[in-house]
């Protein structure tokens, strides 16, 4: 069977493989990915192993999936962001809004991909990683942006990537009491990040 | 056998019991923890089963001085940095240089702390928690002592933790290229927190 090395965009999901991937990365998020067998995930799911076959090709295949959905969803929306916000600190804050929504809803998914992303072959792990190289070039450029339109210092690519572990190490400690309180949190986040890059500073 | 919750000091691993965690940490970090045998571990440090079992309890035990022991060695330098640099700035300094030396000593450790947290007993787990509590608690006083002197703003606790994200996640991305780029990086790190950090920005 060849690798499948797509990641796929959110209306290529059916419904149906949408509950087996969310299930699945719950087990996995919880008993870790080697522990739980694939006939496991078609009982969580409400699929029996023939109509479960027919949404995933393999388990590997599925941890992909899991791990390049989300990743593939923050870009879409920072894509979008970038495209129809030109005010610097303005995009800054809604890309920071964006990252909290979609990791507050990708949790189990989050763990799975930095818990499990050596259970990946190496294409499949250097597709990952082109994910998260694509993501954090949108980063870079806003700030780049901000820079040459000289509303924020020019950062260097280790502040951009520092300020990005940020975000991306939060999905392990925000407890989950509501979304107003993620909003909240996106708001601290932009506010430090835009101080922390404003130019007005000794 | 009763459950070990002492987490280690420097001084209380001998050097036998330091080469066997080093090179069990090297083979849980490449090989997943549930994937190696103790007698592989042996084998990498050089000892034979009945030796091997003079130092260490049980591979849980060892899993747990490995999660403890640089965190402990974290602990320990921060206490001292925190009684000898009474300079707020130079103390976020040689915070984040001490953070970067000892995590780059440590990255196979704090691979498997980060993927195998979820093996630990629940006592063992939250031993692990109470450690990194204690680490951020050095860190919540010098930004606090940095608004009670009135030369930081204060900081919420959302973005202490946020600041400290930004330190653990670097150990996913940190390159091997010297020591020399690592203390560029910390200065780059230490720059960046108080930035986001002082007071005169809008």
């Amino acid at each position: 069977m060849p690798e499948n090395l797509k990641a796929l965009n959110a209306e290529e999901i059916s419904a149906s493989k949408r509950l087996i991937m969310e299930a699945a990365a719950k087990l996995f998020a919880d008993k870790g990915y080697g522990s739980v067998g694939i006939s496991e995930v078609g009982e969580a799911a409400g699929f029996g192993k023939g109509s479960l076959y027919y949404h995933i090709r393999s388990k590997e295949d599925l941890l992909f999936d899991i791990m390049t959905a989300y990743m593939v969803e923050l870009i879409d929306a920072a894509h979008t962001i970038e495209k129809n916000v030109k005010d610097i600190p303005a995009r800054v804050r809604e890309l920071s809004q964006s990252f909290m929504d979609i990791m507050f809803a990708s949790r189990p998914e989050m763990t799975v991909c930095f818990r499990e992303v050596h259970a990946l072959t190496e294409n499949r792990r250097k597709g990952v990683l082109k994910l998260h190289t694509e993501y954090q070039n949108i980063w870079l450029r806003v700030f780049s942006d901000g820079a040459r339109q000289r509303v924020l210092r020019p950062l260097s690519k280790i502040e951009v990537k520092a300020i990005l572990g940020m975000y991306f190490y939060s999905f392990l400690w925000i407890r989950s009491d509501g979304a107003v309180k993620v909003r909240a949190i996106a708001e601290d986040f932009a506010t430090l990040v835009l101080r922390a890059a404003a130019i007005n500073t000794k």
